[in-house]
């Protein structure tokens, strides 16, 4: 998959898969998510929203993302800055926010920003060989942005472990945290990746958006607000009618055939 | 404990441990959650509360249960499908709402609604051949109810990893991602549920109650809230006759006796 | 460290580390947390934020801390309970409102509001004979404070485990849960724990700070909120003078120079 391209960020769908495919392409600059990329990623991710039914985020080079470009955020004014983590927000929710899961595969460094990434998309599988951290606290610049993701992911102590010390951890630590789903071995990364994203192609477009969306309006609510909201969401994904025809399917005991995308 | 009744569901209180036990009855359709069955078990939490100091939710046969019944859900009105998710909500809010603690005797296959029981009672007890999982997806109907108590257990990368792929977990990673308290050879599933239950036995009503009703209360306040809420809650349990009893008993270095039910 | 002071609580910070260090002083009597002894923690924690770049809350003797002295909580008013929870939670609440991070530092049993002032510490070292949890249910007494700092660290079913059993949990399963961030040999803890708070002395005080506050305030807002709330604090986070001198030692590979405390 290694491509010649100067562009920042590369898409593609493969056909007749259906798995879309974003590439952060600066290897030699260690995949720095400068505002531009940012914006590529997001632009990216939209793009391929409208063909794939899932999304692969991967990195060309040894280092998956080693997080924002710090030449960007000196000796700028506080509303450069604020632009900064505007166009970094607005990344990281659309990771969340398109229809389609997104799996980030990692190898090597996924740090600041780049672990972000990570911890925003839905799933990730990693390489043995990867670390994850937050060091901004290293360089004066607290993680800030960083953390709503990753506290979210790995709890209250790793989080301010991670946050505070600026270590990174391994992969396996980062799969027992629930910061990713699957450790493989370097050379089977994007077999494993693409083997996780073909399962999801097999479901019903209609339905893993269904479950996406409610996916993250409900992990925020009190417990009965959550209730409700999905109570109401399973009984409209229900009368679909690629929920009547899976569990028809299921019933007869046959494959179901889904309704387009 | 084999019950040849064809109720669906079954409810028996043993003395005097004071052990009520809930068991999903229909092993031959693998204890699909019907709506008369979630109903049923409704009303069976709230009679065994009104006797039992502890309840267990186990079921017969080699399946916990597969989930809602489908059946009930093809060529349904959405009036229909949204009171089978009312039920539904309402048997898993009264889990919570009683003051009885609840324990999970989980063997077999716990998925869907089933999985979504497991994960709503206050305390799980697994064999080691179960497996969890939320595969509405492969069917066309997202796990949206299921996964409000099952994204709340596991955390967000693991509950979409079930969600998504719909594949199911055994019962070791059910321990290690929260899913469940303990795993235990399928011949000591009941003997390690009757021990966890004995041992809530041995407290004072009023104080599990007190507990288990403020445990629901401030987990999802934040934190300065819950903080103000508890400090309220711990004073007023503190004058309560079993409290001074159970201090004065432990300074006095005697066991305490606790005032009734 | 031994020190043969009477005082309940003790504090000194280490020069020229500026790790500042509170120790819980009355071992023989299992470092309860009487009203005068929190009294004293809270103070003691806001007088060495004066001077510290970062806190370790350790203990005198074999045990870490037994909790509330039960002693005060019996035969006493409502109003003397509350007086009781509510300086509890001003001393909770401090560990987390002032702006150094607070290491606690665990051998023996920390248990009740022991437990507690662990879970509530930003990071944990724990001697490998340590053991924690909630005990009060067998003393007729739920931990209802303890449970909002243990439930926010280690889930929903392993919190009701501690609490509805009563049992205590060893320091190894204490790590794989999340209440403590490290498990170390009873002969290195001293040195574990000194280590740790080394490598936060390392970094900006202006920045932990920023990133402590900001830590607990994103913690419970709904993650769009948060984001917004954290792209905020990053900007002014990054025009600092030490982010500014952070990023520029960074890019021109050298080591930065903090602006004093």
């Amino acid at each position: 998959m290694t491509d010649i391209s100067t562009a920042p960020v590369l898409i593609a769908v493969d056909e007749p898969s259906g798995i879309g495919v974003l590439t952060l392409n600066r290897p030699r600059e260690r995949n720095p998510l400068s505002a531009e990329t940012m914006r590529e990623v997001t632009a990216g991710l939209r793009a391929l929203s409208a063909d794939a039914r899932v999304i692969v985020v991967r990195a060309e080079g040894p280092v998956f993302s080693a997080g924002h470009d710090l030449r960007e955020m000196i000796g700028r004014t506080l509303e450069d800055e604020r632009a900064i983590f505007d166009t970094c927000n607005e990344m990281m929710r659309t990771v969340q926010s398109i229809p389609q899961p997104v799996i980030a595969s990692v190898q090597g460094t996924a740090v600041a920003a780049g672990c972000q990434l990570v911890a925003a998309c839905d799933l990730a599988v990693a390489s043995s060989d990867a670390q994850f951290g937050t060091p901004g606290v290293k360089i004066g610049l607290f993680c800030s942005t960083p953390m709503v993701a990753v506290s979210r992911a790995v709890g209250r102590k790793r989080a301010l472990q991670m946050l505070l010390t600026g270590d990174t951890i391994d992969a396996h630590t980062a799969a027992e945290w629930g910061l990713v789903n699957f450790v493989v071995e370097p050379e089977a990364l994007e077999t494993a990746t693409t083997e996780l994203a073909a399962k999801i192609v097999g479901a019903s477009p209609a339905t893993v958006k269904i479950g996406k969306e409610a996916f993250y309006r409900q992990i925020d609510l009190p417990q009965d607000e959550a209730y409700a909201a999905m109570a109401e969401t399973m009984a409209q994904n229900a009368v679909i009618c690629d929920a009547q025809e899976g569990m028809s399917a299921f019933v007869e005991k046959r494959a179901p055939v889904w309704q387009g995308r």
